[in-house]
């Protein structure tokens, strides 16, 4: 689904930390999310389908097609919807800047975890608003790394997520996209915009957040670029691994940390 | 209230920005800190009244103790309060650690934007849980200058941010005090600790808080300190001054940013 190569690799621990962000962070991001019954819904960007269980689960009687430009993610994701049960769920591989779609086909569009990667979002965010009608909604979902901070905060941990988004940014991502999912959706052409901040914030009272978050989901992602990182020169070994101590951590008693989502919604 | 010198100063523009604050962050700040008829309240470092008013409007039954270490800023809230018409405060020039209250003689505790100008947070957090009685609730917001970040964000207006974080801290505060509240608060000793984020998040829909928080709160106070700045050699003029146009960028149409107070409850 993405024109720049995918800066977190397909890896089992990948797609682990996939689900599980996508269980423990589910209803922060997704609560406020039910498409009626009937309505035709366009997952853009399913990758292996973590998301489209939730979609699913939450709106069980919506028809959604769900599409990532990989066919090996796209099959992880039929078969992860088809052991779960659901039958609401069609399946496509397509790329989102040459969509296979009518124009005006569908009533809502969904998108999860997509623009970072994208060289080209606003042109993406174009095409999906052809394949919507009038009067139907978008709803964007994005990370943006540059929220994170934590206590106690070193140099050394700051700079590895810095290599992080350095990286994605090198590979034709943006991983600070969250920030400017606003003028981005405007800049589309839609209207109605509102973009809401959701916090994870994560102390000792906490617990399941400092695993399924803090460790498995954001340190585990700046633990996957660490040879690309060193290879290309952006941090020496030592740096990174006191670095990625540090953030460590921040996950024990006593430590803090915050990371923020945006959720765009608009309508054609 | 502070043992350290004021980052913010006592001008008329600083009071009109802090009343500012006070009235846009109301809500999010303060919405849900109500305290019973006939409680006994004691709000430690009331400056010039700004949140006083909220309390006596919002806890109107309450019998609330205003206190500020400056006469000058006791007067200044006590003459707020009066022109406001509320008769449940008395006010009374203290220093938070050296308290002239019995010791178990307060229901309830309330501190807002004190502890970060605080060389010896954890002693003044000690010192109030003295004179609260057990079973009594203690709230504590404090923002956090780190939390901040924008759309665009440029080189410059990261590094003016980070001189109101480095002189606060030289000036024995510490700015980046509301990550940290929820290990400060616990280590104290209080119980049933519970820290909520606040994100104040600023787009072009939200133009009353482009005005009341992005400039007149926020860059107001970055700007507050331009002169220490320089004249510590933490940024030459240019520098700076392409900082501030560059926070004000974003504050402008397509610009958003983004800033985390943190509110702490917790129990003796």
């Amino acid at each position: 689904m993405s024109d720049a190569a995918y800066v977190h690799g397909y890896s089992v621990r990948e797609a682990a930390r996939l689900s599980d962000q996508a269980g423990a962070l589910s209803r922060l991001l997704h609560h406020d999310t039910h498409y009626p019954a009937g309505s035709h819904v366009l997952e853009c960007g399913c990758g292996t389908g973590a998301q489209t269980v939730l979609l699913a689960s939450s709106s069980p009687e919506a028809r959604i097609v769900s599409m990532d430009m990989l066919p090996a993610s796209v099959e992880e994701a039929r078969r992860r919807i088809e052991a779960a049960g659901f039958g609401n769920v069609a399946f496509q591989t397509a790329n989102v800047y040459n969509l296979p779609f009518n124009q005006r086909s569908f009533d809502h569009v969904f998108v999860c975890f997509l623009l970072e990667h994208l060289s080209r979002p606003l042109q993406a965010l174009h095409a999906l608003r052809q394949v919507l009608r009038p009067g139907g909604s978008i709803t964007v979902i994005e990370g943006d790394h540059g929220s994170w901070y934590c206590h106690p905060q070193t140099p050394e941990s700051s700079r590895t997520v810095q290599c992080l988004i350095e990286i994605q940014a090198r590979l034709g991502g943006d991983s600070l996209i969250g920030r400017r999912l606003y003028p981005l959706v405007v800049e589309a052409g839609f209207r109605q915009v509102h973009v809401s901040p959701r916090m994870v914030y994560v102390d000792d009272s906490r617990p399941e957040l400092v695993e399924a978050f803090s460790k498995n989901t954001f340190i585990a992602m700046v633990e996957g670029v660490r040879e690309q990182a060193l290879s290309w020169g952006l941090i020496d070994a030592n740096a990174w691994d006191k670095g990625i101590a540090d953030m460590y951590r921040a996950t024990e008693s006593g430590g803090t940390s915050c990371y923020t989502f945006f959720k765009a919604t608009a309508v054609k």
